[in-house]
């Protein structure tokens, strides 16, 4: 489905309260079980379905998959989830059989505390990469937050899950389909795609639609691709990196099939919760001190949209620009150019946009006389959208990123910590 | 031909004096036209061969590839070239109509002064994007610099053609072949594969050799993805990026056929001197405190070799670690991780070197306790060796990148100027 089709769709969305215990039939819990130093920081969340849910995700294709990773791909590929443990402070990467085993054990001791199978409990870790976990810390950790888990747990477990973050992302829509209301509400934690050492964009999204596995996995990966692999902080694609959907089937629906009645409107519910958390994600990248949210239309296809959208937010020169609260718009157009999207050059139109208003800096091709005033003005803003026509078709993709700053080059210049 | 056979090669290769005119039959010189304001700064520069020569050359595959881009690539088509005019401070590109109608005048001008043919005159332009040239200061300067050009003008030529550049690029190799002395030399500017608005790398390098039209397209593209291929300083690839040689024979040999006699030595030659200029340029990258060179072994194939290689050199993570003097190992293997390259990570070994001395990090995809002030006293070196085997086959490559420092920061944040 094109992202046009989408749109046409014009399901009627409302925004709903809460994050990932948003829908009927989730609790969900965090605490601080002593993997961070500083008593105060929660470090262990468990988010946990009441009744049987499938389960869809989609993860990083980094060589170095960590262990958790790996455990999830098979419980993924079984279908079937009633539960996701996860912690932060210790990626659980680069660490080899042990890491397997240790991943193996999160989730046996998770499954005990709730009596679920342990091959349906989802593990996640984000963290240092290369050091062994402290086992004993997590036992105890796990079985604790188990004992604690409520529907009104999300935001505490979104707190547990972040690491460098500076703000909690979270957010919740509802429709209504064959008379019943589905929610979706998610949570995520990432200000890059990689951290310091602080590995890790996770994502972790439940609803209550009745679904079936197969075509939730494939939701999952149409919503990834419009979301969160259209964010870029810094390029770097992490270990551990991972996007996870839980499905319980309390809203009381007829089972939605791939491309059947009612899988188009949870499309659009899926990539509109996730777009919401990826754009939270740039807000919130590191050193960050504007988001840009780049739009492209004109592109000959979907693909092509993409490749320029993402190449547009990545480029460290386009973002050391609005950084400067500059108008480099020569800087946009090369990374365009150089992304590997076809198109043609002389019909390409350029704008920049913010609450502040709009300025035209290029039509067809050629550069504008425009003023550094009116220019300035836009560019000091909080969120700049940028619109990139490409005058050569009919797709559309957005993208978003964000500035680089002085900020950046100081948290990843650091020691490890 | 892989970088396996042509090591194994072995010609004997000597240092030589100079740069773009080292070979014999090349004058060459530069001046003030007028394009940068401080008239202290040569922006100007023409590179001549006395003899007819053959030429090879590369192009960035931007979409937006400059005027001048597009009228060299169109002279390297035909196969021969006598005379290359190269201006700094403004880029030609995104200039329309007007802009192509320019470049073409540039080679008009300055085949009249040199009574060469304009198809054989290559352009080059480097500087801001989206302004017409100041046809009136090019007019004039060109005059001017054709009557000045000397064999001993390469050093002159070479001060031309900077912008951001903080050193002057130039170097130069002799061998024998068929008891003729060949030379080989050149001269690169660039320190980031896009600059703040000064666009471009750029390189020119000549020879004596008596070498097929063809013969040496194949060869400049052979050198160039050893090379300039394997650069990164910022991920940019500009809208005017060029490699071009040329040969002209003087040194008497029998014609070098593609594939031919002569025709690896002079490969293995050729990439020495545009490897040599590539390293200066990552020397020389914007900001940069520290050169990154990154030796890949154990690849399954080249091309996995050079996607792991440009991957860790081309991380901002891994870039801004080494900035902060920080042995942050996992986001190195991080990279490696997500280039593309496919190896076994369970077999990676990896270890920093510098003058200071080496350090074992991982071992069969495991972290190794390490001794950080080792660590720290490695990274404080100007120059530091990533030494990465992936124990997955027999393939090498080496790609040359810099840190990421708050000095970038601040030369691309900075207004146009």
């Amino acid at each position: 489905m094109t992202e046009q089709q989408k749109q046409a769709l014009n399901v009627e969305i409302q925004e709903a309260a809460g994050g990932v215990t948003a829908a009927a039939g989730f609790e969900a819990g965090g605490l601080h079980a002593g993997l961070k130093k500083c008593p105060d920081k929660k470090d262990l969340a468990i988010i946990h379905s009441l009744a049987p849910a499938v389960v869809g995700g989609v993860f990083t294709q980094n060589k170095f998959a960590a262990a958790p990773v790996n455990w999830c791909r098979q419980v993924v590929a079984g279908g079937r989830a009633q539960a996701v443990v996860v912690n932060s402070g210790n990626a659980n990467a680069c660490t080899g059989a042990e890491g397997a085993a240790n991943a193996a054990e999160m989730a046996a001791v998770c499954g005990r505390a709730l009596q679920a199978p342990p091959e349906q409990v989802l593990v996640c870790s984000t963290g240092v990469i290369g050091v062994q976990l402290p086992m004993p810390l997590l036992r105890g950790g796990i079985a604790a937050c188990a004992a604690q888990l409520s529907a009104q747990g999300g935001h505490t477990a979104a707190e547990a899950i972040m690491t460098t973050d500076l703000y909690c992302k979270e957010t919740a829509v509802s429709y209504q389909y064959q008379g019943k209301t589905v929610t979706v509400g998610g949570m995520a934690k990432g200000s890059g795609m990689i951290h310091p050492n602080m590995a890790t964009m996770l994502c972790f999204i439940t609803t209550d639609l009745q679904i079936e596995a197969a075509a939730l996995q494939q939701a999952v990966k149409e919503a990834a691709d419009a979301s969160f692999n259209m964010v870029t902080v810094d390029g770097d694609t992490s270990t551990n990196d991972s996007m996870l959907v839980l499905a319980n089937g309390q809203a009381g629906n007829e089972t939605v099939q791939l491309g059947g009645a009612g899988y188009a409107e949870f499309v659009q519910a899926l990539t509109l919760v996730a777009a919401r958390l990826a754009r939270l994600m740039a807000y919130d990248g590191e050193g960050a001190t504007k988001l840009l949210e780049c739009q492209v239309c004109g592109a000959p296809s979907l693909q092509d949209a993409r490749l320029a959208a993402k190449a547009v937010v990545g480029s460290s020169l386009v973002k050391a620009a609005f950084y400067g609260e500059d108008a480099n718009w020569g800087r946009i157009a090369c990374a365009a150019g150089y992304s590997g999207a076809q198109f043609d050059a002389a019909k390409v139109n350029l704008s920049l946009r913010s609450a502040a208003g709009e300025i035209e800096l290029m039509r067809e091709g050629s550069g504008l006389v425009f003023d550094e005033e009116t220019a300035k003005r836009i560019l000091q803003e909080r969120e700049i959208f940028i619109n990139l026509d490409l005058g050569s078709g009919e797709y559309q993709a957005t993208s978003w990123g964000c500035d680089l700053s002085h900020e950046y080059v100081n948290i990843n210049a650091d020691y490890r910590s």
